[in-house]
C-alpha cells in the first residue's frame, strides 16, 4: 500500500543551481519523502548536482522530464508553491499549514504534485495553469528553494500525528484533465466562443478549478465529446449549405 | 514593548560557510526575525556573507562575539538545536512544536538565544554547557543549516497565526446553478446525449458536484449560452433541410 511519502511527487521546474538541487534533495531525505522529478532542469546545474560526492539517492533516482504536462500526468493533484502574493490571483491560495491538511488528505490514496519553481522567476502562469490551487508559505521576500521545500516537507511531517481522514472520492488524473480540456476548447472554438487572450492556460485553470472526481470526469469527458460530435456534424452540414 | 521578534536571538556557532550565513539571514527576513549573532565565526566566511551583493540589514547589522557566553549573556533562555539524537543525553530534548511553544511563552517577556552549531560538527558539549535544553527537530539525517533555520523559524511564526484564515473564493448561488443545470439539459438534449433514467436529478448532482466558485459559473455559464445558441441554429438549419 502506497504511503503519504510514496505518493507525494515534489516537482522541480527549470532549477539553474545545483547547490539549490541538491538542498531539495536532502531536505527530501531529512523529511523522509523520496520521489524528486526535475521539469527541464538546466542540464550542467542537474550533472553536477547528481555527481556530487554527497548525492543522496533521492536525486540519482530523480526523474526528469522536458515537459511539465508529462511531469504530472499520473498525479490527480496538482499544488503550485509560492511565497508571494502572486501577480495572477486566478488560482485559490492556502495556508502551508491548510493547503498541506488537503494534501495529505489526497496523499493517503493518490499522487499529488507539489510544485516549485525557478529561484530567479518562480512558476510561470503557464505552469500556474496546471495548478488545482497554490499553496503560500507567508514570509517577507521570497524564499530560497531549498529552504522553502524544507519548510512545506516539515510541515507534512508535523502534521503526521494528527491523523488524516481518508478522503472518500478519487480525483481525476492530469491526463483526464488534459483530455476535457482539449475537448472544451475544440468545443469553444467550434461554437464561436469569444475568449479575452491567453485562451489555452485560462481554460486549463478554469478546468482545474472544477475539482472533479474521476468518476466524474468521465461523465464529462462523455458529454463534451456528444457536443463536439454534434458542432462538428452540424457545422459540416451549414458548411454544405 | 519588545515582540517575540524582537526577542529572539539567532546564535550561529562557529559557522564555516559564506553561503549557510547568508541563508541563516534570509529565513530570518523571510520569517521577521532580526538578531542575528555570530560566535567565533570563520572570517572569510563572514566578511564573504556580510559583502555578498544581496545580503540583507539582517547580516550588515549582526554582531559578532570571540566566546558563547558573552553572545549570550543577555538571554535568560539558551536553547540548541540538534537534528540528531544527541551522544550527550544530558539534556532535556523536546520535539520543535512542543519546545517552540516553551520557548514563544518566554520571549513574550524576555531574551532567548536559539543555538545552531557549526555545519561539520554541530554544537559541542561546551557549547551544549550553556543551554537549558536543546531543541530537536526529528530527521533523517543532519539537516543543512540554512534549512534548519528556516524550519525553526518557520515553526514559531505557524505557531503564532494558527488560527485558519477563512476561504476567499466565493461559492456560486443555487440560483447559478439551477440555471447551468438548465442550460446543461437543453444542450445535452440538443446534442442527442443518451441518458439512462432519473436524469434531473442526475444532472442536478453531477452540476452541485463541481463546486464552483462564483466568478466561475459566470464563464460556464456563458460557455454554455454559446453552445446552446451554436446547437439551437444548427439544429434548426438541419430541420430546414
Amino acid at each position: 500500500m502506497p504511503t503519504i511519502q510514496d505518493n507525494l511527487r515534489v516537482v522541480l521546474v527549470s532549477p539553474r543551481n545545483p547547490l539549490n538541487i541538491g538542498a531539495v534533495a536532502r531536505a527530501m531525505r531529512n523529511f523522509r519523502f523520496a520521489r524528486l522529478r526535475l521539469v527541464n532542469p538546466y542540464s550542467v546545474a542537474y550533472q553536477e548536482a547528481r555527481s556530487a560526492v554527497h548525492a543522496t539517492d533521492i536525486l540519482k533516482n530523480a526523474e526528469d522530464f522536458s515537459t511539465l504536462a508529462e511531469a504530472i500526468a499520473d498525479c490527480n493533484l496538482v499544488v503550485g508553491t509560492t511565497s508571494l502574493g502572486h501577480r495572477e490571483l486566478q488560482h485559490p491560495i492556502r495556508s502551508l499549514q491548510y493547503g498541506t491538511r488537503l494534501i495529505r488528505q489526497r496523499l493517503t490514496s493518490t499522487p499529488v504534485a507539489l510544485l516549485f519553481g525557478s529561484e530567479k522567476f518562480g512558476l510561470s502562469n503557464d505552469d500556474l495553469s496546471y495548478c488545482h490551487w497554490l499553496l503560500r508559505i507567508s514570509t517577507q521576500g521570497s524564499m530560497n528553494l531549498g529552504q522553502a521545500a524544507a519548510v512545506c516537507l516539515y510541515e507534512f511531517t508535523r502534521q503526521a500525528a494528527a491523523k488524516a481522514k481518508p478522503e472518500k472520492r478519487k480525483p481525476a488524473t492530469a491526463a483526464d484533465l488534459d483530455r476535457f480540456t482539449e475537448l472544451l476548447t475544440e468545443v469553444l472554438d467550434r461554437s464561436g466562443y469569444v475568449h479575452s487572450g491567453g485562451t489555452a492556460a485560462k481554460i486549463r485553470r478554469l478546468v482545474r478549478r472544477l475539482d472533479l472526481p474521476a468518476h466524474d470526469a468521465e461523465i464529462w469527458l462523455g458529454i463534451m465529446r456528444q457536443i463536439q460530435w454534434k458542432l462538428g456534424s452540424s457545422t459540416s452540414s451549414r458548411d454544405r449549405q
